[in-house]
């Protein structure tokens, strides 16, 4: 509790920009997010006043963190389970809990979790050699998917092969890998969906998400032209899943639209760049629903604020080109109603410097601006 | 410039809310705002990053502060003109400059500069002695309404006349004080405009203000039932006050409506408490156009997000009864669509602690939502 505001203390392992946003939705809750960042150049470090530098793999460092905070909770999934499980022990509100993040941290579990919960996904199968491989997929098909069931992030981790040869190079004898089947899919969708300890669930409209190069570069709010039935099953789907795993704060459930229905393609167990749109696109947005979550308060109406709403993912470009504050200005005199969220990051190529997100009800429109938006900011590029 | 970002800093004296919800507005835009605070517990102090602890009317922690930033801004009107032209003659970047600040610091000064731009005010006079006060409200008739003419916020420094004995209590030797006629008001409007140093003007539209014992505890967007012909002036009025007076940020220009049309009452040099309801009412916030402006960027569109938005003060209740902690969550319980604003303030009889805001296509609605909530959220008071 802090005794100045006398409300709980949220802290947040991981100081990216998922912290960053988080700490943005705090402020109006009287809150001021407690962050445990790598370097005080992380996104939120640069941003929040209660910052702690560590190593989110240290448990001493997440002991010290801990002890300022009244619930804690996680910017990413790489903090390892037993180290939650031990803080848990110790007395501390960890939301999500170990037995609910492990779904997010172990491929192999998750997928043991839905077939348990009846919920579809792609065939799969534990594999640890090069024969485990090439049996799945002379079973199932070529090609098939491999995966790392451990730490893979943003299409790392995740191996396309055309058969069980090219599994070779890759398996490792110290890491864990399911197989899964490549199913024909129509689309990517994402299901957000917000549980609090209380048992209270709350989802958004399914989006569409698109992908380049295994990385989320365009999100689109509804998914246009998805059935109601689908809409239904999907949103369902999350809300079922956020039960049975006991889920407390956002969760994002990836899905493939297939033409027999929807698949579960990975889950996040936090904010999820599939709900960015969500700060200007809904009457609650992802962070200040994973905030009400973990603090066990109600949980805001997630209605749109307008009939289609596209967010477009900010990366790095090539070096060279005019600086990124040259760009901020020229693309503010271009699109005056672009919505631009920077995340206080370095350039790289292919890097997430930010989002932009557009709103409107012509959704051709509402796209164009928001790609166009993105392109002309990608640091380097040409206008 | 800040060499990890490569945007400029922004550097706001003043830790209040203000200073506050600009930080929250910064974070997107890749900012984290600089800010001079009088105490570690302000409420800006409690959320940003880089804070210095200083006095707003030292030069030695002014000049300090403005080392850090490429732009000095402002949360209130009380750094004295001087220390602002001495800041500005030592080559920083001071937005508003001491030029246009002066006329929010000094209502002589500002009455002045209305009269000559042609911009309606009540009838008005400088006084120091009681007879300047009796000879003013004989000609004008009474009662009077007499003002300190520097220093005065929220009602304070305002005192309404019987007649001219009354002001022999109040006037002082060392205060300079205007008077001014006691206007027969409908209504109080305020019209929210924003200025940047290229003259890029934007204006939000015209709000009605309702305030009790002097202090503002409903804003209603858009004014309801303004005439289309007093919407319009009131806008062009703004815009050519902000031209008039080369401001640069946010304006709000307190109004009177009257039988005979629009008075200026008061000048805010800085975000405004009229203007909280854009946070979630407007495409662009007065935070973000505040920051935008004083960044000397193209500054963003202001079209409503809703019907109507209704903005009602959070203010503290007597002692005793649920802590803050637990009325918020009851309010997010019975109101989940009601946007939360708190300020992180202790709480204390009468003082701003937040805001609440609501958004809908049914005015009475709306409003009854945001005074309800408000009215729920007062420290100590009845459910």
């Amino acid at each position: 509790m802090d005794s100045h505001t006398g409300l709980p203390v949220v802290g947040m392992v991981g100081g990216g920009q998922l912290a960053r946003m988080t700490h943005q939705a705090a402020i109006p809750l009287g809150q001021s997010l407690r962050v445990l960042a790598q370097s005080p150049d992380d996104g939120a470090a640069l941003v929040a006043t209660d910052v702690v530098i560590g190593e989110h793999t240290s448990y001493d460092d997440l002991l010290a963190f801990a002890a300022g905070c009244d619930v804690l909770t996680f910017d990413h999934e790489q903090v390892p389970n037993e180290l939650i499980r031990a803080l848990a022990a110790e007395g501390y509100a960890v939301r999500p809990g170990a037995d609910a993040l492990v779904h997010a941290q172990d491929k192999a579990v998750m997928r043991e979790a839905l077939d348990r919960a009846g919920i579809p996904g792609p065939a799969w199968s534990e594999v640890s050699t090069v024969d485990d491989v090439a049996s799945f997929g002379d079973e199932q098909g070529w090609p098939v998917v491999l995966k790392v069931a451990r730490g893979g992030y943003d299409g790392r981790g995740v191996w396309f092969l055309p058969d069980a040869a090219a599994a070779a190079d890759i398996l490792q004898p110290d890491h864990a890998y399911i197989v899964e089947q490549r199913v024909p899919i129509l689309r990517e969708l994402a299901a957000l969906v917000a549980r609090s300890p209380f048992g209270q669930v709350s989802v958004w409209p399914i989006v569409e998400t698109v992908q380049h190069d295994g990385i989320c570069v365009e999100v689109i709010a509804p998914a246009p032209d998805l059935s109601e039935e689908l809409a239904g099953q999907g949103a369902m789907l999350a809300v079922r899943l956020a039960d049975a795993l006991g889920v407390v704060g956002v969760m994002a459930v990836e899905l493939f639209e297939t033409a027999d229905g929807l698949l579960v393609n990975e889950l996040a167990m936090r904010p999820h760049n599939s709900g960015h749109w969500t700060i200007e696109g809904a009457r609650t947005s992802q962070f200040e629903q994973h905030l009400r979550a973990v603090l066990d308060y109600p949980l805001g109406t997630t209605t749109m604020t307008a009939p289609w709403v596209v967010m477009a993912n900010v990366l790095g470009g090539p070096d060279g080109g005019m600086g990124i504050d040259e760009r901020v200005h020229h693309s503010m005199a271009q699109w005056p109603d672009v919505k631009l969220h920077l995340y206080g990051k370095s350039p790289r190529p292919g890097r997430k410097l930010g989002h932009v997100t557009t709103l409107g009800s012509d959704l051709t429109e509402v796209r164009a601006r928001a790609s166009a938006a993105a392109a002309y900011l990608r640091e380097g590029g040409d206008p």
